[in-house]
């Protein structure tokens, strides 16, 4: 695969493919592409192509095979391990699917979505609203996200507890080629065991092995109940034995469950506007509970007022709000979703996305902080996240006055530290955020050769040019 | 890969892996793992080899691998597509895990159980049962099945609607490979985005790369609540709509919606002793319908009151009956479950396992039942199964009196018409059961060439030597 610079003929028939409007070559046209949200990456590209057809991207990809042209497919870029970005001094070509956002099909009967791989998460949230369904996937970029990425990063999100990740969201996929051919799987059923799981291939894969064009997406009916409450504990531990009783109790009616540091509710109600502490007691930790049921209001209503009722009998619950109404809920969500951008005024943060098993999470962070504490005197750690999944978004905020980028140098070092920890607990270095760039060679350290070397022969057998999504996931030389 | 005999040095070198008591040889210790339960496949085998740990598993690969070995992997011998069954005429070996049977570790608190691939899955849902838990796979052979196959065929069962199938009943899988080399991918992460999804890939593969040995399941509280109800309808399209109605009323405490006719009724009272019509009116069709809930039993109770009182008012249920307790809960799932064994006493019977979009099932149906009874005039339909996963059981028994062997023989001209119809619909030709032997070349006429081929690509990446469950899913010559 070439990383020179594409010839002006070769750059002149990708142009022709979709036209020269749709093919960004000035660099104040290509920047926003080029850096990811955080701005630890920014990558390099002769051009940006935005095929507005499931063809021209299909013709793109075949004179990219032809000519060995590496190609990176984009969705919103919004997301967090630059998967999205192309490499800094190669010639990657990005190929954005947001063009490609036509809502094919809407079928309340069947239950399912047929979307453009290019449709913003939160306009298929909506058509699924207008025909009276629920489509569940949930976070906090869904203004922006794009279903493809949220496919290709296996997307988690809010509602994982009771829904599962876009796995258990997606029914089929059309899917082109690193050759240009494509794959259609647009099914629509529940059950088909008919050969190996190509969607769940390409499901996380990180548009490494094709790009996913189209997908089926499962619908649910909206529930009847639905009641956000807001809940101050004593510890961790405290959060883990209060999920217990909600997992056991209200069962897969237990549509959330998040756990909130003090610090970072400061932070929210310090620089978020509108966002005000809901109760006013003060806690060293929170849980946000979410209940939905299907059969009745009042289901969700018994079941909130048992689990608190049981949490204050237990001596788990030290002071908790409910939302009175939909409007109050949204804005309990509202601080739960503003733990990441609150982070920001404060300073420089190194980020984690962790995962353990749900029962070691104390000891998880109990060890994490005494280590992390440790290497930051004065670090100020806001670990939060989807407690009900085992899922941390561990991430620690400068010292207060300390120098930003010094403190930011040390990213791949107190990487080390909590991701060892993580791994001491069987856990994931990546929950629900993918691998990329980022923790590309990480990945290949943690993980035993024989792993490694299996997902080099998938990547290879789909792309043996390796001219798809190049250096993310996988080193490109084997 | 060699298809003869292997030498006697070779043979030797086998039985010294597992020891002689377990490398059977002779014919009538063979017999048992050389026939799939409906008799319609029988394979020859030079030996059936029983290892007795995962390092044996290895070394016998490890062997087989560099001497170019086929070999077979098998659980239960429970599989209706013949995947576990050697070819005919060639010297594939039996790999039998019924000896790697031990429960590594039983876990309430992180809600898993870690368990070798043989493993049976009775044994696996009462080692649950006896910590409270429920695992939720259930099918009529669990009391032979082993979890390995389950696995493998990514089984389904009657409660895949509300827990899904066997990939979202799986966090993580150890497998050895056709080198013989072992990934340990024996997880227990909820949330885990690391690269590609090698555990989907290995569940549903049939065994054609890679032997699983061990797996992760999840385990779920028991349900507080529990209620059977058994309802005659009119009509099919009856069925679904008051499936519509279950669905957005029960939620996910819909745990079972299974459809079965009055031919079936009638073939359960006639030759299952014990079996008998629960009710005392006659309905074309009927449903059995299970809710589980987690928060009280009373919600239970409740719900399957509101769903009958409303299927009753739309005039959708004609008559119906619900268990007293969970005796009669049981007997009713019995007759469920004997609508396979109770056509048996009827002759032969041609047998489809297909699945279409929910929404799709009457008319299918319809046209299936015109198309087959034009077919076989006086063939008696027997179709049923689980209507919330848009899957049925399209069954025929031979007409009254008709010989049987000539009516078997007609089995792939029938699969050729209904399999017609049910991919007029989208649907697939094989919901749970898998493709093994019986639909492999079926499978490759139907799909895209582009499909078979992804798919022959990964079997080469994984399995070069094509040792590894050969000629089953894909064709072994590419």
């Amino acid at each position: 695969m070439t990383t020179t610079l594409p010839s002006p003929e070769l750059i002149a028939s990708f142009v022709e493919i979709v036209g020269s409007a749709n093919a960004l070559t000035a660099e104040a046209d290509k920047a926003r592409y080029l850096v990811e949200s955080r701005g630890l990456y920014r990558g390099t590209t002769p051009m940006v192509l935005r095929p507005g057809s499931v063809d021209e991207v299909s013709r793109i990809m075949k004179l990219a095979s032809a000519t060995r042209t590496a190609i990176v497919p984009q969705g919103g870029n919004t997301g967090h391990v630059a998967g999205q970005i192309p490499r800094e001094g190669k010639a990657d070509i990005v190929l954005s699917l947001e063009r490609l956002n036509r809502m094919r099909d809407v079928d309340p009967v069947g239950n399912v979505i047929v979307a453009d791989a290019g449709c913003i998460l939160a306009d298929i949230q909506k058509a699924a609203d207008d025909h009276n369904r629920l489509f569940p996937l949930s976070l906090g970029s869904e203004g922006s996200a794009r279903i493809g990425g949220n496919l290709s990063t296996n997307a988690g999100g809010t509602a994982v507890l009771a829904y599962g990740n876009m796995r258990q969201l997606c029914l089929g996929l059309e899917v082109v080629l690193p050759t240009g051919e494509i794959w259609d799987g647009l099914r629509r059923l529940k059950k088909d065991n008919t050969g190996y799981d190509l969607r769940d291939l390409f499901i996380g894969a990180e548009g490494t092995l094709g790009i996913i064009t189209g997908a089926v997406l499962k619908l649910f009916p909206k529930p009847l109940g639905h009641q956000v409450a807001f809940a101050g504990v004593g510890s961790v531990e405290h959060a883990l034995a209060l999920f217990e009783k909600a997992s056991s109790l209200c069962g897969p009616a237990l549509t959330g469950f998040e756990l909130m540091p003090r610090l970072g509710v400061e932070f929210t109600t310090k620089h978020i506007p509108g966002v005000r502490d809901p109760l006013e007691t003060v806690h060293p930790w929170y849980v946000l509970i979410d209940i939905s049921t299907s059969d009745s209001a009042e289901s969700a209503e018994r079941m909130v007022n048992d689990l608190l009722e049981q949490g204050f009998a237990a001596g788990l619950v030290e002071n908790a709000v409910i939302a009175a109404n939909e409007t109050q809920g949204k804005a309990l969500w509202h601080m739960r979703e503003s733990m990441s951008p609150a982070q920001k005024p404060e300073g420089g943060s190194i980020k984690h996305d962790v995962s353990v098993p749900i029962s070691s999470i104390p000891a998880f962070m109990k060890e994490a902080d005494a280590a992390v504490m440790k290497a930051i005197p004065g670090g100020r750690i806001c670990s939060f996240g989807h407690m009900g999944d085992g899922n941390i978004h561990y991430n620690i905020s400068q010292p207060v006055g300390a120098d930003k980028q010094a403190f930011l140098d040390r990213w791949r070092e107190i990487n080390a530290i909590v991701h060892g920890i993580v791994l001491k607990y069987n856990g994931s270095i990546s929950a629900e955020h993918g691998i990329g760039q980022l923790k590309r060679d990480e990945l290949a350290e943690i993980r035993a050769p024989i792993e490694i070397e299996l997902m080099q022969r998938i990547k290879h057998a789909f792309d043996p040019a390796g001219i798809m999504n190049p250096d993310k996931v996988l080193r490109a030389d084997r």
